[in-house]
This record gives C-alpha cells, structure tokens and sequence, in this order.
C-alpha cells in the first residue's frame, strides 16, 4: 500500500482550529479511499518558542526535511510581539523555506463566483478571476547577506539589507512560470523594478532569456512591479500567471488575495525542485492568511483556505488531482448552497462555526 | 518685487503638453497677481539623452539646483528602452531626487467625488477618501551601495542591490509624516516588513523613538507593508497619513492612487530639508502619472495631475496657500461641471483635450 507522509505545523492563532477539519479530511480519505495518508505533527511559530525557545526544533525540521509534504498553519500573535528577532515566530517559516529549498511558491488568487460581491471592488471585475502568482521564495532580500544593524556610534545605527538573485534563481522560477502557464491560458506577465534595481535588470534578461530558449510558445509580457500593484487594482482579468521576486511577490500576492474578496478562503504551495533520482519535489502547504489572534480559539475561524491549501497538497505532492478536483468542488458548492463562516458572512447566508464549515465541505466532498 | 524662480523640466511623452497649461497659470498669476515668477526650461529624461547623451545635463543640474522650486513633467517611452542603464531617462529623475536631497516625497491619494465611481473600488470606499502617502525618497534600496551585476563565470550573473538606512533619515522623515498629520487628522501610520527585514526594525524603532520624544499628541500606528498593501485595498479611508520607504512607498503610492480612480490627476511634491539659515526647502512637484507614449502629442493627455503638482508648489514652496486652495478648487468646479479629458471621459460628461482643460481651470481659477 501506498504510504503518504503528511507533517502537520499547525503553528499559532487560529492555525491548529483549521488544522483541524484537514485533519479530518485525512482520516476520511485513509478509511473510505485507502489514501495511506501517516501524519505526524509538530511546533511552529510561538507556540515552538513557548515550548524550545526557537521558532522551529531542529527535530521538527528534520521531520519537515523527511516528510513528502508539509502542511503549515499559521504563527505569530501578540505575546511574541517582543521576543528577539532571531527566534520570532517568522523564522520558523523563514527556516523551512530556506532548509527545505522551497523556491517557488504558488498563491492562486481566484474569485469564488458565491463571493464576488464581498471584494472590494466592483464585482464585475473580479467575477471568475483566476490569477496564479508565482513568488520566488528562497532568495532576495529575504535572505541575502549582510542583513544586519550597526551601530554607527552618535546614537546613530545603520539597517541594512541585501536584494540578491543570481541567474540560475531566475531561470528555475521562470521556467516553473511558463509550464505552469500552459496548462493554463498561456500566458505570462514578469514584474521587477528594472529601472531602479539591478537585481531587476537581470531578472528582466534571464526571463526573456529563458523564455525565448525553451518556452517561446508561451506569452510574456514585462510589467515595472509598481505598475503591476496598479494594473492588479485597475483590471485584474488581464492577468493569467504573474511572476515575481520574493518582496514584490509578498506584497503583489497580498494585494491580489484582497481583490478577490476571498481572503480566508486563499491557498498557497511552496515547491522545491524534483529530485534528480525519485523527481519528487519538497513542500509546503499554507493558507495566505495569517494566525489572527484576535478570533482564535473561538472555534469562528473560516478553514477553508487550510482545506484548499490541503488539495494543492493532493495535487502537487501526491498527483491525486481527481480528489483535489473534488475537494475544490466540495468548497465551491458549500459556498453556493449559502454556508459561510463569519469573516464572509453576507446577508440571506446561514452562518457557521469552524467545524460545521469543514463538516459541510466533508459531506460535499 | 518678489522674484520666485521655477525651473521646467517637462521631459518626454505628455509631459510638454501637461507643463503647456501649467505656463499659461503662471503667466496669468504674473499678470493679474503680480505674482513675480520667473522660469526657465531644461530638458530630463529621453530628450535630455537625445540632446546631450545624459539624462539629464550637469548645466540643467546647476539650475535645478538654484531654482526655487523645480516643476517636473514625466520621463521615459519606447524610444529609450535600450539605452544604457546610467543614462536610461528616469537616471535624471533619480539624480534629480538625490543631488536635490529631496527626501520627503508628498502623495496625496484623494478621490474626488464627481470621479469616485471611476475608481474600481465600490464607490462608498473610496467617495471622499484623503490619504497621505509619505515616502522616504532619497535612501533604501533605491541609492545604496553595492549595486552592480556581477559577472560569476559559467554563464551565471548575480543582481545585486542594497537597501540601507540610517536613524538620520527614518527620524527626519518620521518628523515630515508626523507634522503633517498634525495639519490633518493626526493619525500616522508606519509600514514596513520589520518580521523579514532588519531595516525594517531600524525603521519601526527609529519611528516609535521619534513619535514618543516629539509627536506623541498625534496617534501612531505600525503595520506590515504587505497587510498595508491589503487594507489599501480593503478598506481605504481608515489611513489619513502613511509614512514608509523608498520601494513600499513607490508600490503602495500607487496602489493608493489606482483606488482613487484618479490616476490622471494625482500629483506630488519631493521636498528637501529646510535650509539652516534661509528656512527655504529644495523641490520639486511632478505628477504621479507617467509619460503615456502611447496618447503623446495628440492633445488628449490630461493635464489635471500637472495642474495639481503646481499647487502644491504654491502651498510648499511659496506658502501662497490662498492661491493653491484657489487652484484646487478650480479643479474640483471644472469636474464637477461635467468636462472631462478622454481618461476620466463618463456618460453624460463633455470631452475636451488638454488645452481646453487648461483653459477650463484657468477660467474658473
Ligand atoms: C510571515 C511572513 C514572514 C511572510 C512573508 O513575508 O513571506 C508572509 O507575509 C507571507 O507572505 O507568507
Ligand atoms: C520613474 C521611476 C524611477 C519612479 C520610481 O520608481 O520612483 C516612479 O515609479 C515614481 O514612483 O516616481
């Protein structure tokens, strides 16, 4: 039988109620499908600093390191507001992306059409969008180094940070761009800072490099990043696959999910490169929105884009793309049929709690 | 008399054509107001490059340097996308802002009413919405050092740009941010990635240092630049002042003025610090809308934003602050008597090209 390794970070805030109904999929899918899915579980974020005094155990990592995929919650809250820098429940994530070389990250933003009315903006321009964003993950100023305060002396300190991309970077996240764009509408859009960064320079030349070399059927557009923010606002349907370096991705990303008025409900995969022997590929699996400590534990979160980020899990790390079809039908129509938690409550709909939105999606499913 | 000198830099594409209807306020203030102004005219960008192989000429420099204020059209087109990176047209733009000191970059993101259902936000988010963006404009990734392409050999290159900022320069623009919302609503709020970025943390520090020794009668407020981004979208007008960096400054400010459906119209001032023994400030207005290549030259462009750049000119630098009323609200009269360029053209509203736009706000003025 087929086993399945899925580690569980569950992570801070809100993160462990939407873990839940996952888990609850799990189980369903191991009794009435034989998924052989074995899960183990671990700290992250606050809730790992409480326990070890570090945003993630080096044990918990080499669980991570050992898994087939990683599914991730949330982390951060208030009570670790102060803790140091090194060890703030975003270096947890940080880690994992960084060990676990998870260079690209997918963050489809789709508007669910029972939805379109709770964007912000006019519905006809977000109705069926279908955006997928490819951030780059493991590089930039995320990690480039020197990343450090100095003290200059005179009650004067200097913050530095380093913007890094060598051309292999580009290379292997564009190529995950373009293929992921032909099994879609074929068409790419590239956005970086050229005229003020150099670093956007050279990600503006290897990805019309790479495109012309190996992907020419596919079509590429460039877009200045401050543009793109716009043009995301203005007319989002204009976009198909949108790529991007790891800052610009976070705040493009943001902005997308907002537009489709489906914060909670958002999804994203964070992939590392297939393995030369087995192909397959590392991965972590999160939902967009963040531990929203201010609703945890009161059994209101809405779970879906936890479930949503599940059936990426199915389809990327376990090719079961017939049950990530399912489960994505599953939240569409529980969607339709008037369920909603209550960060997406709307006149004439019945309102739900955690669990009995993920025991909807589960019946439907 | 008094003799208020202004440099025009009007640049490429629109930008002529905007600083065309801007000439004809002055000439009308010099004559029926006695208003003393004196200009001169260089050029910046493509057609500085064209003229002397620069963005911008050491000699147009000096004047800026000299000037009063400077008045800035728009820079850049399809002509010059492959000149070299040092002299690409917005290198003058860039040197203008650094050799200037120009660090406070001032962008109001308001919606005016007559064009709130313009913007693609539902118009009771944004009807009546008043936003400063102040952006750090002479530090960040945009100015430090290293900033190169590397060569590494086996045909791989590495970007490299470097974002660095001092206490100087988070303090001095803190103190623009929160002076100015004293004018306001007295409410500042801070963006940066403090839980990624160790300039982040200097800035937050820098900034709640600040607010508690000097401005601790106007309400502060920190915010991640990426959930910055999002309530942007989200839910516009609960910002009255944004104070953040160079690069967040570039994508939320245009973030902020997509919203506002008034692209065309938003303009901006950059002002330096207040001279030690003059009190008088280095500036220069210049509209948030770029050089539009595509309508250049055909008398359509709008020259609304261009307009507006020079009364900020008339409130910053020259503290003629009846005149800039005057001329703001000439502009609001005009589009709330129903003339319109083609770029806000609506059902019902009268189109007019550039110089009868001019002509409209100059009568009502
Ligand atoms: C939590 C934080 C470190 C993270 C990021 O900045 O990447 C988050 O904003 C995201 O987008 O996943
Ligand atoms: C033209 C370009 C260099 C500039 C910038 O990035 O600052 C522009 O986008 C702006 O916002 O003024």
């Amino acid at each position: 039988m087929t086993v399945r390794n899925l580690f569980l970070l569950p992570g801070d805030g809100i993160g462990p109620e939407a873990m839940g109904e996952v888990r609850k999929i799990i189980a369903y899918m191991n009794e009435a499908k034989n998924a052989g899915f074995v899960t183990d579980e671990g700290l992250v974020g606050g809730s790992a600093y409480d326990a070890h005094g570090a945003a993630i155990s080096d044990a918990d990592m080499a669980k991570a390191m050992a898994a087939d995929a990683v599914l991730f919650g949330a982390v951060g809250g208030p009570k670790w507001d102060s803790v140091p820098y090194e060890v703030r429940p975003e270096a947890g994530l940080l880690r994992l992306r960084k060990d676990l070389q998870l260079f690209a990250n997918l963050r489809p933003a789709i508007c669910y059409p029972a939805l379109a009315s709770a964007s912000s903006l006019k519905p006809e321009l977000v109705d069926g969008l279908d955006i997928l964003i490819i951030r780059e993950l493991t590089g930039g100023v995320y990690f480039g180094e020197p990343k450090e305060i100095i003290d200059l002396g005179n009650g004067q300190k200097r913050g530095i940070d380093t913007q890094v991309y060598d051309t292999y970077e580009i290379e292997r996240i564009a190529g995950v761009a373009f293929e992921l764009a032909r099994t879609r509408n074929n068409r790419v859009c590239s956005m970086e800072k050229r005229n003020v960064m150099k670093s956007g320079v050279l990600w503006n030349q290897v990805v019309t490099a790479t495109h012309k070399e190996k992907y020419s059927d596919v079509q590429l557009e460039h877009m200045l990043a401050d543009a793109g923010g716009m043009q995301l606002v203005r007319q989002p349907k204009q976009f198909d696959v949108i790529v991007t370096d790891n800052l610009f991705g976070d705040m493009l990303s943001d902005v997308a999910a907002m537009l489709t008025g489906s914060l909670g409900m958002l999804p994203s995969a964070s992939l590392g490169a297939p393995d030369a022997k087995t192909g397959k590929r590392k991965a972590l699996y999160e939902p967009v929105h963040g531990s929203a400590p201010d609703i945890a534990g009161k059994g209101i979160a809405n779970p879906i884009a936890m479930i949503a980020s599940f059936a990426m899990c199915l389809r990327y790390s376990f090719g079961l793309v017939t049950e990530a079809d399912a489960l994505e039908k599953a939240i569409a129509n529980v969607l339709d049929s008037g369920i909603r938690t209550g960060d997406i409550m709307s006149p004439g709909s019945r309102q739900v709690g955690t669990t009995e939105m993920g025991d909807a999606i589960l019946a439907e499913f």
